[in-house]
């Protein structure tokens, strides 16, 4: 009996004695957020399984994992021998399992999960689906804690000030703008519990998280203090004094549900139900008026402001210059010296590191040779590592944090000369990415409306990838950030329409399982483009500055318009990078960028 | 004072009597469709105004009708002197008035609004939008009756059966399916309130409404009968013969609202609440589990069946015969004889009516020249008849009832010779007809994401139109019928994909104000493309038969693709109808329908 399942067999000596039939154990923490300290990392140590999404149900009879397809093959490969069976979601971030547990659980059973870690709005959505069969649910249930003697402590990291030169608007300026829509709205105070809002707000960033600059926190603003739900030993005393000046209060994290349980009757509470626990919902007396919505930061951090803007296209620069550097010094050491996944990701952040600004990777960088480029959120480990070889497909997903913003790029070269196969998909799946970049659009456009850009010339050739195309990016804040996507609308927000100052992902992709995978990740910046009889028009500007490798490229799958694209974005990439290179790197990027449009066309 | 100002002054006379700060009146009828019998036309009859969607709201100083985008112009120029306002709606088909009302009305004030010709959905979106301000809803409120002495009758049309060999599927066949789903979805019964869902279950068709044969009529589907609602007189001796041995069993329409009522507790009834009446919903006794939903026959009737599909097939041969005919007659008659919107429409109804099966219009034909081509949804009358004139842009969008199936195709032709802007603006409108019509996507799809494909062209230089892309078609039933639409996904159902057999319109449009429109419509049978290592993929059939004009048709502006489809289009129309022509009209659609491909394109 391996330890899994040892672990396994004390929860469920555990669920009987605390009369469960089922426990359900979703990959979050109390904030609902994806990115969790090692603490609330309670499903890969339970089951060996690291993906960012999934949840584990877990009855006397059957133990499994439900995720989305971005992880088939690697919950495949890490849940063997677990115990865990793979549940596969037919719809990518829904909570399929309870439609399982209606039908699985006992007429009239019970069915425990941490209130802690279990939104409202999905208890609202287990309420519904028991109720016929009487199910019952507990949220008072933590089997873990009791089990795992060496779970890891709760962050400590010590949170510093985010100047206003990146930021653009003062602390106060932002608080008085969340107030006035709050009282736009009704609501005399406002819970936020995603730690990113609160960054945002206060212009400070923490270090509780890996890759994202997060401080462990909750925040309540009322009409006249924000009140911040944290470790006081997290923060610094000057940052206590600016605080104090500015009406921020810092109280303890644990006080949280006790003072919303001090609101009084009529007043209104706006929260976000999709973000916030159902135990700190639940702390919230009964006449309190609940105003259900997104936050006022999440809507308006959304929009970068000119600074952020500005800053954003300066460390796009550094970013580049950094991948450049990178792929020639990829290109010119390969065969002489062994390289592999793990010891070219370390590289490419050395150069990133050298940039001025950056402190580090805004995500578990994606570097996979072959097979493993296929897996689209494969992320290598000391296990896994393998060689770069001399001919092969090898895709680089990778972003930086940086003061002046959060980067996130993609790029998929072949090593030797590719395949029909190769080019032809890479091709197509370029066409996506070339698409989306350069569609206009009118104002109250949503993401899923032009989502299909991305896909068509995969669609025409019966190809299809299985995660969305888009997701928002945070500023030296989280790498995937809404409110705004641009998906199929199946699992996303459909009420988010773009809009100008919006920075969102461009990742159309294909994947040949146990063969290779592609993608051509731009980020685009949401800007004006012109105002007609016919309303207001909208486009994107593709910020990423890194070439993409034309040797992948079928020309003849092109249109003359995508050639174009391809000419002018690599002459772009060119001239903004190249002033930051030396001679050879320079002189390399050069014949990287050269225009394919003559050649390429009859 | 107008008769208008008259009827609107002894409305507000009504209200204060009956204690009301506010009424609405919809456009609709108990069954809460779009095709409503002359009974229920009470906004007609209010204002003025005959378009097919919009509600009026009056108060004691205010009185004003909420319509969408396809009706600002037709609204604007109807309600002239009316007494009532144009209010124009921001998203097409969604209740905004609601807004007005809870900023409108006084705190603790009454809103008055049949329950009749309401639906339980929106009485409970107008509970929850008056309930801070305490504002009361009052159902059971019919000022208009006492003061429209003229009220016409309701319909009184007989029902005759629509025959196997058209609808492939017994009726008998067709209620045993519709059980087997609810015994799936765990409902003992089920409440139809469209009559056109009635009409495809019972295998009859109706006469009650213009365009569409439906007879008007409730039916509540049992383990072991299905009662219909209707009025007797209108059901043909023999027909209640077939309907007893098959356990249908015919009721007056009066008593749906007690048979309802009579309803045992613990039972489970599937309906609607779109388009069931607050009336009829309030009539079910508390403890009866409601399932709320799409009815099953909405979801069954929209996946046309391989008779059904190989009669459309058939139909659409014979309307592209009568259109042929029609515009060729058009052609050749201009110049010689007086030809006016209406005249024009009455001579396509005779090519029609020569079609064996075809019974009459599927809607009232948009004929339309010059700057009345620009209103989507202009019908031409004797007040605004206008003669079509040696030069111009003139569009016709119409349809026919057949036994086996509805039509609806729209084509604008070029009088004399276009002008450059007519032909982009033409030609960037038929890019989306023919990019739609193309697309290829894997099972699941829904429309709203495949509609910007649609209005791309149009998109990337500054264009747009305000109406949706796509309606579901009835066969020989309702020629706007649900649930899929190819639109933006702001107001329609956002749940349901489109499955092989079903049939959409597809018409892009560009309006020039004052000046002239263009719409190319064509309707869209979904079927299989194929099956990859991706998934299962389907496709399009254009169905519709009927000559595009090339001579508005800029050939730069189309890719190669699109030239290709246009050409084999053209071919495949040539084929079809060719064999059913004169030799004269047969040689005119030969020239019509000549490649673009080697002259056009360099």
């Amino acid at each position: 009996m391996n330890d899994t399942a040892v672990i396994l067999s004390l929860l469920r000596k555990a669920m009987k004695k605390a009369s469960l039939d089922a426990i359900v154990i979703p990959i979050t923490d109390p904030h609902l957020g994806e990115y969790v300290p090692s603490h609330w990392r309670v499903i890969e140590w339970l089951t060996g399984f690291t993906g960012s999404a999934g949840a584990v149900v877990i009855t006397a009879k059957f133990a499994g994992l439900w995720t989305d397809s971005r992880y088939f093959i690697q919950a495949d490969q890490q849940l063997k021998g677990s115990g865990y069976e793979l549940v596969k979601l037919r719809i990518p971030h829904t909570p399929e399992y309870i439609e399982w547990l209606a039908g699985n659980v006992r007429k009239g059973g019970t069915v425990g999960i941490d209130g802690r870690v279990l939104s409202i709005g999905l208890l609202k959505q287990m309420e519904k689906a028991f109720m016929l069969r009487k199910i019952e649910i507990h949220t008072d249930v933590d089997l873990v804690t009791p089990i795992w003697p060496e779970r890891p402590q709760m962050p400590s990291g010590v949170a510093f000030d985010h100047l206003v030169e990146f930021v653009g608007r003062s602390r106060l300026a932002k608080i008085d703008a969340v107030r006035e829509k709050m009282i736009e709205m009704g609501a005399g105070y406002h819970l936020l519990t995603s730690p990113d809002d609160i960054m945002w707000l206060l212009n400070i960033r923490g270090s509780d998280v890996d890759y994202s600059p997060l401080l462990t926190s909750y925040a309540l603003i009322t009409t006249t203090q924000v009140l911040i739900f944290a470790n006081e030993s997290q923060i610094p005393f000057k940052m206590r004094l600016h605080f104090d000046k500015d009406g921020v209060v810092i109280l303890p994290y644990e006080d949280t549900a006790a003072i919303l349980r001090s609101l009084p009757r009529g007043s209104s509470l706006l929260l976000n139900p999709g973000t916030t626990s159902a135990a700190l919902y639940m702390s919230v007396k009964a006449g309190v008026n609940i105003i259900e919505g997104l936050s006022v930061p999440t809507m308006m951090k959304a929009v970068k402001n000119t600074t952020e803007i500005e800053n954003i296209r300066k460390t796009m620069v550094k970013d580049g210059v950094a991948l450049t550097k990178f792929f020639h010094w990829l290109e010119t050491h390969l065969g002489k010296e062994p390289i592999t996944e793990v010891s070219a990701a370390t590289k490419l952040l050395g150069f990133r590191m050298e940039q001025e600004g950056c402190v580090g990777e805004s995500f578990a960088t994606i570097s996979a040779w072959n097979d493993h480029a296929a897996l689209p959120h494969y992320s290598p480990s000391v296990e896994n590592d393998t060689e770069i070889g001399e001919r092969g497909i090898y895709l680089l997903d990778s972003g930086g944090q940086y003061y002046g913003g959060t980067t996130d790029v993609t790029r998929s070269i072949s090593i030797g000369e590719p395949t029909l196969q190769q080019k032809r998909d890479f091709t197509l799946a370029l066409k996506g990415t070339i698409s989306l970049a350069s569609v206009k659009f009118p104002f109250g456009t949503k993401g899923y409306q032009i989502e299909v850009l991305a896909r068509k010339a995969l669609w025409d050739n019966g190809l299809n990838y299985g995660h969305g195309t888009g997701h928002g990016v945070g500023y030296f804040l989280n790498v995937h950030e809404g409110p705004q996507t641009i998906g199929t609308g199946a699992s996303g927000d459909l009420k988010t329409i773009l809009e100008p100052g919006m920075l969102t992902a461009d990742e159309p992709a294909i994947y040949r399982t146990g063969e290779y995978g592609f993608r051509t990740e731009n980020l685009l910046l949401c800007i004006e483009d012109r105002i007609t009889d016919y309303g207001r028009f909208l486009k994107f500007e593709t910020v990423t500055l890194a070439c993409i490798d034309k040797s992948l490229i079928d020309n003849s799958l092109l249109t003359s318009e995508e050639v174009d694209w391809l000419d002018e974005y690599h002459q772009r990439v060119y001239d903004s990078l190249s002033p930051l290179l030396g001679r050879e790197v320079k002189e390399w990027l050069r014949k990287k960028t050269t225009p394919i449009g003559e050649a390429g066309m009859q």
